[in-house]
């Protein structure tokens, strides 16, 4: 299978990538996503996989005929976070098409239809909204915020459609596509150093049995502002014990937070501020900071959004919970008939959010493998995963889909 | 000369200011500084003051000939901060035309002219450089490197002159300007809580004495560009332990420049920064702080900042000095001057930099006068200064005015 993987890899390569950053910089409904869509489409036709589109824009190639027997899915999305690197995604959709061909090599008959998906606008880069196409089909997008979401130039996400050829009145729940889809497992590249360190803690990249982990759920996260208040004022002319400095109220949140994740075992980030009025002579009047917080124990999770809360209460700023997703839980059935396919693989929960827990919190049978990431670095130019090692990953896909598709009550 | 103070102030009030905040927006070469110039050159024209303009564009208003005998000049700017106050600049401005009109009821015929002058883009809000307007005219920005200067849009500052219908040629130093000003008396609104505060620290708004002081030079102050360096990786799978925050970096620059302005007396302040890349589940790649730093005393300032500087260099953090200003002594004998015109007045150095430290930089005799500020509170929408010490800045300098148009050998 090697050759056309990397065929489809050296092709998918330049597409948006930023040459002072060697970073991609994929956003929903760009002209770049577009050539994606056009990438995909093409590759579902050269193998005779039906092309169809939901009511979100997510495309669907499909090898049997999904109205008939819901079928197995495969895939999960092209576009990337800003400068992200090529992994995040793109292994997912290429390891999936390169597990049709490995089937077919294989001589596999499926007894269920085999669909290859690619989501739009998982990151949510553009529009501020992760998962914004599976959102979308499931209803947790409603459609009218989805369409009023803006970028930062200010364009909507309805202009965005109609910009792309698009009519955003068919933009909605797409109940029908979700009804043809019998399980999804979604491989997609490892984001931290789990599967590149041994149980010990020890580095160990060369070990085949964990190039592959099976996916059993996803992190409770959530997404807080904090406003901070400050007083504006002249930076020359203001005695230090006359001020009301935002920025040292910043300075206490960012320090909280690292703080009180790493005494419960979380993790904690800031990682966008908003500095106003921004200028190099002006005290800072207010600043607004996101915290993301994560962990595999929701209550640890929830208790150190209350820790930095309260610190930061201290100096009169206000904590709002912008989103919250409680900890999803991979449906244990599916898990269960991967690891016997599998039975070597890790099983590893994850603090990334995923296509596959919107669709498992809407009660689709879905599961996940993990494919080594040899540093960790995800979200960045650095994003790195060996040949080896996704080469494992498509081995892996291919035996998970060989069993999948075979009807439970078949005894080939 | 109430009425007439009040009448230009009304007139003034509204024009720019931000309906949401109540602050000004009054930017450099912009609609809005065009009302202001129309403004100015009209009040001019209405006391029968001959308007001129510089090459850099600011605007003198003179009464008598400056070509023949150097003058005497008066006033400040229009244009603000963003959501800046209604008294840095304007009121040194309006201050010198209820001058000029105090000056004719009082009978005054003045041996030498007098000048008004509206200097432009003082704040340097738009293309980053605080004084563009003296700056220019004094070569201390030369001309290549203003025409070259981007606002946020990226409208060169050429660009911004042609879209005013101004030639970007005939932009630079202007030594025959310069020629006509035989001394420079900049009244400006008082940034600190220097002269709401009686010597002993408590607070005294009543004492006339205070109402007006003699600015006696500038502090030295500077601008320094700190890079903090991290390493993008995804906020929800990179382990604690395995992260590179910039934005912990950032946290303890901000509170090493409190802490060590604190301990050597200065004032040291981070007002603006740059978060990379910017997301919320993103950690931050690399953190740019720009560092504000004053004081009355050089070495201290200096010793602040290497402090700073040492702390950064900790997490691999690059401080680059980006403008540097040594100390500002206003012209002695000017000074003396002004004491003998105004006894009781304190004496004052500022840490807000003015054109007329840029004039004084440049060998022409330059003073200023503060008017007090009862709460300290500038470059922000509740800037304010009493309509009382408004009227005595006016009564002062108009004294100072009606002193220094006389011939010094002069015996009437």
């Amino acid at each position: 299978m090697g050759s056309d993987f990397t065929r489809m890899w050296s092709v998918l390569e330049p597409i948006g990538r930023d040459a002072g950053t060697g970073g991609y910089r994929r956003f929903a409904w760009t002209a770049v996503d577009h050539e994606l869509r056009e990438w995909f489409a093409a590759e579902c036709a050269s193998r005779g996989l039906h092309v169809t589109e939901d009511r979100a824009g997510n495309q669907w190639g499909w090898w049997g005929d999904p109205d008939v027997t819901p079928g197995v899915v495969i895939g999960s999305h092209l576009d990337s976070v800003p400068d992200g690197g090529a992994f995040d995604g793109p292994l997912g959709v290429v390891s999936a098409l390169a597990t049709v061909d490995a089937l077919r090599a294989g001589g596999v008959t499926p007894d269920v239809p085999i669909g290859v998906v690619n989501f739009v606008d998982e990151e949510g880069a553009r529009f501020g909204i992760a998962c914004a196409g599976s959102r979308i089909i499931t209803g947790a997008l409603p459609a009218a915020r989805a369409l009023a979401l803006t970028d930062a130039d200010g364009t909507t996400l309805a202009e965005a459609w109609r910009t792309a050829g698009r009519h955003p009145g068919t933009l909605g729940p797409d109940p029908a596509a979700l009804r043809r889809v019998a399980a999804f497992v979604e491989l997609h590249v490892e984001q931290g150093r789990a599967l590149a360190l041994a149980p010990d803690g020890s580095e160990d990249l060369s070990d085949p049995s964990r190039a592959v982990a099976i996916g059993t759920g996803i992190w409770p996260h959530g997404r807080w502002r904090i406003d901070i208040p400050g007083e504006a004022n002249h930076a020359g002319t203001t005695r230090l014990e006359d001020r009301h400095d935002a920025m040292l109220g910043l300075a206490g949140v960012v320090q909280a937070s690292r703080t009180y994740a790493a005494q419960r075992g979380c993790v904690a980030t800031v990682g966008k501020v908003r500095v106003e009025p921004g200028g190099v002579n002006a005290i800072a009047s207010h600043v607004t900071a996101w915290l993301d917080a994560r962990g595999a124990d929701e209550a640890a999770v929830r208790a150190t959004v209350a820790d930095v809360e309260r610190e930061a209460g201290g100096v009169g700023a206000v904590t709002v919970e912008e989103s919250w997703t409680p900890p999803t839980t991979f449906d244990a059935d599916l898990v269960s008939r991967l690891s016997g396919i599998l039975p070597t693989a890790p099983h590893l929960a994850t603090g990334a959010g995923h296509d596959a827990g919107i669709l498992a919190a809407h009660a689709v049978p879905t599961a996940m493998l993990f494919v080594r990431n040899p540093t960790g670095i995800s979200h960045s130019p650095a994003e790195h995963a060996e040949l080896a090692d996704c080469e494992d990953g498509v081995v892996a896909l291919t035996a998970v889909v060989a069993g999948l598709c075979r009807r439970k009550d078949d005894a080939r």
